[in-house]
């Protein structure tokens, strides 16, 4: 199946949005068996919008249109794609009914242009769209199918998700897929590739890798007759993949790292404090993410020019003659956020995430350390990228290594 | 002038990365009085780039193509140009020179296959690249130029800025093109635009309003036949919208609040600290970001489950019988951020991010206060949007109400 994309509106053209329904799109085409072609972004004009559309039936198989299902006159997808099938968009009973409940939970009239919204032509049916009032549509003529769907993106992925995927599915006589996502920290998106070698060729289940803010996530798809056939692959799959990236997964789909090591404190019963002499706060912005931290965050330091002092703890900074950037320093502020917090794990970041150096550390250095039993641990990174992404790879970093932390204190145990 | 933007990669169709480029660029385009009308990202197949181009040739007179300038296989953007106008690829010695030096300065030998990134056609000129191995090509027939630049984003503005739209300028009849962007905290884009509304008709200098993650962006771009005239046309439109916003208006161009406000506080000799019991961070981390506020920046706490008595500070939790999440909560935050730290300003938040309540506190409600001389400034915000969001307009709005009665007592002095 050749399929293409269509993102229609004007504030594409100005660079006043960024198209990210496309890439979102083209993530799940691919698991589907389809293969995308062609995306493309078109203005609300009804001459170019079915100049596009004229071409997608010639050449595609599946068109996917997101946005110009408003009301206004400038939203024109409909009658763009009713003019090239030739149709007419009549009212649906229904849909109008739907579109005045809407309005009416709303406690707001509906106005007279929203009724476009309401209609349909010959060839389409509708598309649900349970949280907003432009509900999409499915059109099928001589093989060739466009589905439209609205350009504001929750609820686009809802109508993709609910409405459109089932009958792709069915479609591409997969009746069923699985994706499952499992996320990595510690190696790069070479290393992990490497690691996977002999898996990455695979047809069914298809294992593909994303380098992503929060690590490298490795997609795991498998089409099946059935949804339990689809999932036994998945999982068959997925056993192959940790046997060869083991410990360095931490977590699956949308769990996120701060959550993972939430979980892991509170089910041991621990406490974690933060000190941030070279993150700025990212470490623990990045847990405040989390739902569960607020059960185990006991605070946290950002260091400025007033050192440890408001803690009440040592001197801190180079007046007082340290290195305030130095692995020691980082193994210091653990030990220190452990103690004044009254937590159980103490997390540190200091270095020099950049432009300049900072003391003897040169720029891209952090060093991240945890406080726990003894001697805290201490990792050093060097990053070759901007300071904020060297702050938010060292957050990662830290919460990375209590989760390892976590994990081989219960194996030994 | 009718011109479209063709993004070239594979990765683009799977959804890997998001085409950032093409917005960038649109939106420099209408300033420079081009018409953009179709942006399309298509793989790194020689076929489908050949036909892409060639539609391009005949509707569009400027085509702005990004990325398939590697030195791989893969990369095809070249060919496809070479293909589509009949012409032949031939190595221009300075570029390969060029190239060979680039890779003398890192200390690497040039890989074979490097060379392609040397070739020019008959009808094309190179574009420079400073930082990359990818010269781009400015391409011109018959009327119709075509530009290709590297898809690497930081390589790609830099060419754009510094080869492109010179020749553009020239080409537009534009001897002179400058902007200038007003940046405002305080109210909403429609309440921007009204407050502009008899400029935004303005043919020449132009006034756009862009909603960004900072505010609101109001950008002045004016045409001359010199750089000075265009200076002047944007000087005066400028002084129209500054009496238009007044206050309102944070910064210019590249400034952020942090930086503004950190420069603000330097100039008077004042330092600040900050206390978060609902942005987990947030706050220190946008501070963070400006250089000048190491000088200024005493340090900040993160509320956890340990409240205040890591400062050593009174009792402040659910358990002691407080609303911690209260505006009066707010302003003792401040007060305590101004003591513990000894700043002369204290910066505090508090309330309920969402998603769900707090205490008494309905999601998506925060409290930002300052304390100062007196007793502590105290804003409180409504929000509907993600708990994140809350958490980074309460940033920006706290860094803004330390600008305002900065300013404000500036003036009163």
């Amino acid at each position: 199946v050749r399929a293409e994309i269509v993102s229609v509106g004007t504030e594409l053209l100005l660079g006043q949005i960024v198209d990210t329904n496309a890439a979102w799109l083209a993530e799940r085409l691919a698991p589907l068996g389809i293969d995308l072609y062609w995306i493309s972004q078109v203005g609300d004009n009804l001459g170019r919008l079915t100049e596009v559309f004229e071409r997608a039936l010639r050449r595609s198989d599946l068109t996917i249109v997101t946005g110009g299902l408003g009301p206004t006159e400038d939203d024109l997808t409909r009658e763009a794609i009713a003019a090239v099938l030739g149709e007419q968009m009549t009212v649906v009973p229904e849909l109008e009914a739907d579109l005045r409940a809407f309005f009416a939970r709303r406690g707001v009239p509906m106005p007279a242009r929203n009724i476009k919204q309401a209609t349909i032509i010959p060839s389409g049916r509708p598309l649900r769209n349970p949280i907003g009032t432009a509900p999409g549509w499915w059109v099928e003529r001589d093989d060739h199918v466009i589905v439209a769907m609205p350009g504001v993106p929750h609820e686009m992925r809802r109508m993709w998700q609910e409405e459109v995927l089932p009958i792709l599915r069915q479609r591409m006589g997969t009746a069923a897929i699985v994706s499952r996502t499992l996320k990595v920290l510690g190696p790069g998106e070479s290393a992990v590739e490497e690691m996977l070698q002999h898996l990455l060729a695979s047809p069914n289940p298809t294992v593909a890798t994303y380098a992503k803010p929060d690590g490298v996530h490795v997609r795991v798809t498998a089409k099946g007759s059935s949804d339990d056939e689809a999932r036994a692959l998945v999982a068959a799959m997925e056993a192959e993949v940790r046997a060869a990236l083991g410990h360095h997964i931490y977590g699956v789909d949308d769990e996120t790292i701060a959550e993972v090591v939430s979980r892991l404190l509170l089910e041991r019963d621990l406490t974690v404090a933060t000190i941030e002499a070279a993150s700025g706060g990212m470490l623990a912005s990045v847990i405040a993410e989390a739902a569960l931290s607020a059960q185990v965050y006991r605070g946290g330091l950002i260091v400025g020019a007033s050192g440890l002092a408001p803690l009440g703890a040592a001197e801190f900074g180079a007046r007082d003659g340290h290195d305030t950037t130095s692995a020691a320093a980082a193994a210091l502020l653990a030990r220190v956020a452990r103690e004044r917090f009254g937590a159980d794990l103490g997390l540190a970041i200091t270095g020099a995430p950049g432009p300049t150096a900072s003391g003897e550390t040169p720029p891209g250095t952090v060093h991240v350390a945890m406080a726990w039993h003894g001697e805290p641990h201490v990792n050093t990174q060097q990053h070759r990228t901007t300071p904020t992404e060297v702050r938010r790879r060292a957050a990662m970093a830290a919460l990375n290594l209590v989760r390892r932390t976590l994990l081989e204190s219960a194996t030994r145990a």
